[in-house]
């Protein structure tokens, strides 16, 4: 059994590094580059997003999308649209203003490898073209396919959403809060944007609404079990490996499930969260196994 | 004929006022209200939104709107979506780290009324509502339609349009620059937004082509028009009447037609300006009576 789950985490590693390669050359792709007085614009667009993460979104935006039988173009596509949108949150997140972060994925963030104004726009600039590249035929030949996946993404990500998320993360720092506070700004800052990710494939691939829920449901479990996860790692982690500052939540007073629940509850329920999005894949049969080595990989994960 | 402009002028102020109303309730009802940890970026969002601005580029797209027939409610939707997209760009141009300003419209500045992280929260989430307003079947029943909206926005405000424009203009504060760098700068900065309002008018109301292009070159003129005019109301205008800081693009060291031209071969371009974009609408006969009295108002304008 130890065996066979290390096996696993094995080859979902080298899947993802795949998967990263192609991201990385499809944002490559579809980000402006050139010269002229906006040339600072455009160079810390591809800054901020031509970094070698681990690109797990995406991912999933590509294995749903596989689930569903669409074209390797147009799920990378979406894919790289759903990446832009994390990577201007980054942006935004890292400046002085919010977590002013220096470091990320072991660089310099935008605003110190370029400026805050600069950082600020190129974060405005990538929003906006992640909703450019859905709305563009290329992703899909339906018109209501592609207001369906803007749709989605305004919904993840804004006033209801991830924006919203980001918000209350800073609204409660330093302040004492509850279990139930902590997993709404969890679902809202990181969980619908994850959800989505998964989402846009369904979307894409026009899945039936029941195929769509499955999704759904896997897409929040997946999306909370990486947080606990991610707010375990930045407590135990090692910086070097993190490619990040790690004890910064603690620091910085963050309201974590780690904080509220303790270490092994925290990972507990990670860990239950990864069975059950697993469980949610049912209907899918073997075709699904990608998702369910994902759902694994999150909560076994090391960085 | 003086007579005749002057009673023109006062009409258009009236007809622009009743629909800044119209504008400010339709904003309000499409604006996120309520509590919780995130009231700030709620309150934000509004606080940026409704503050009885002229309402220029809502009035473009309800004027080009009626001239294709477009119902009310769709026609104030769309314009909303621009109001805001507007609003988003002053409170992220307004930042310290952008052109740092404290007064807008009369008011302390959103990151002066809230903070700085809200302000940028509020302008993120006001960006994505105003997509969000743009896919919504409220805004058009065709798919096909709405993703054309979304598609015009994302290149109007993107970085081949607005936020290149805003990226430009600081790259270029206190150096030498050129008439065509000059022209360049307005045509990204605040041409493309103006453009993109009268012409989502005419994508909602699915102008023939020949239409649709007759407003292009309208939105164009009026745009650049429109701009020439705030920098001449920046060096001569009256700051309580203004409602902002006056003679600040010269401090700034920012680059403006008025600065490369001289104040009267600026304003001869502006009324030349508005004079073509009077022309461009000959098609529409009468019908566009409207737009003809934007163009002119645009350029007799005193805040």
């Amino acid at each position: 059994m130890n065996h066979a789950s290390t096996h696993q985490t094995t080859d979902i590693t080298q899947v993802l590094g795949e998967n990263a390669s192609r991201v990385e050359a499809m944002l490559d792709r579809l980000l402006p580059d050139g010269g002229g007085p906006e040339k600072p614009l455009l160079d810390a667009m591809r800054y901020a997003c031509l970094n070698g993460g681990k690109r797990l979104r995406p991912y999933l935006t590509v294995a749903t999308a596989r689930l569903f039988g669409v074209s390797e173009e147009q799920a990378f596509r979406a894919a790289a649209a759903v990446e832009m949108l994390h990577c201007y949150s980054l942006v935004h997140d890292d400046l002085p203003a919010m977590d002013d972060d220096e470091l990320r994925r072991g660089r310099p963030t935008c605003h110190i490898a370029f400026d805050e104004a600069t950082a600020i726009l190129a974060g405005d600039a990538l929003l906006t073209l992640a909703f450019d590249i859905l709305a563009d035929p290329a992703t899909h030949d339906d018109a209501a396919v592609r207001i369906e996946l803007v749709r989605g993404l305004t919904e993840a990500a804004g006033a209801h959403g991830m924006v919203a998320g980001q918000m209350i993360d800073l609204a409660v720092e330093h302040r004492q809060v509850d279990v139930a506070t902590v997993e709404r700004l969890q679902a809202l800052k990181t969980g619908a944007l994850i959800t989505y990710s998964a989402e846009a494939g369904a979307i894409l691939g026009e899945a039936d609404p029941d195929a769509r829920e499955s999704i759904l449901a896997y897409g929040r479990d997946v999306g909370f079990a990486f947080q606990i996860v991610d707010d375990l790692l930045d407590e135990e982690g090692d910086e070097a490996a993190m490619g990040k500052a790690v004890g910064k939540d603690a620091a910085a007073g963050k309201a974590t499930l780690v904080g509220v629940l303790g270490k092994d509850a925290a990972r507990q329920k990670a860990d239950r969260l990864a069975e059950r999005a697993v469980e949610s894949l049912e209907a899918f049969g073997d075709s699904a196994g990608a998702l369910r080595d994902v759902a694994r990989f999150v909560v076994t994960r090391r960085t």
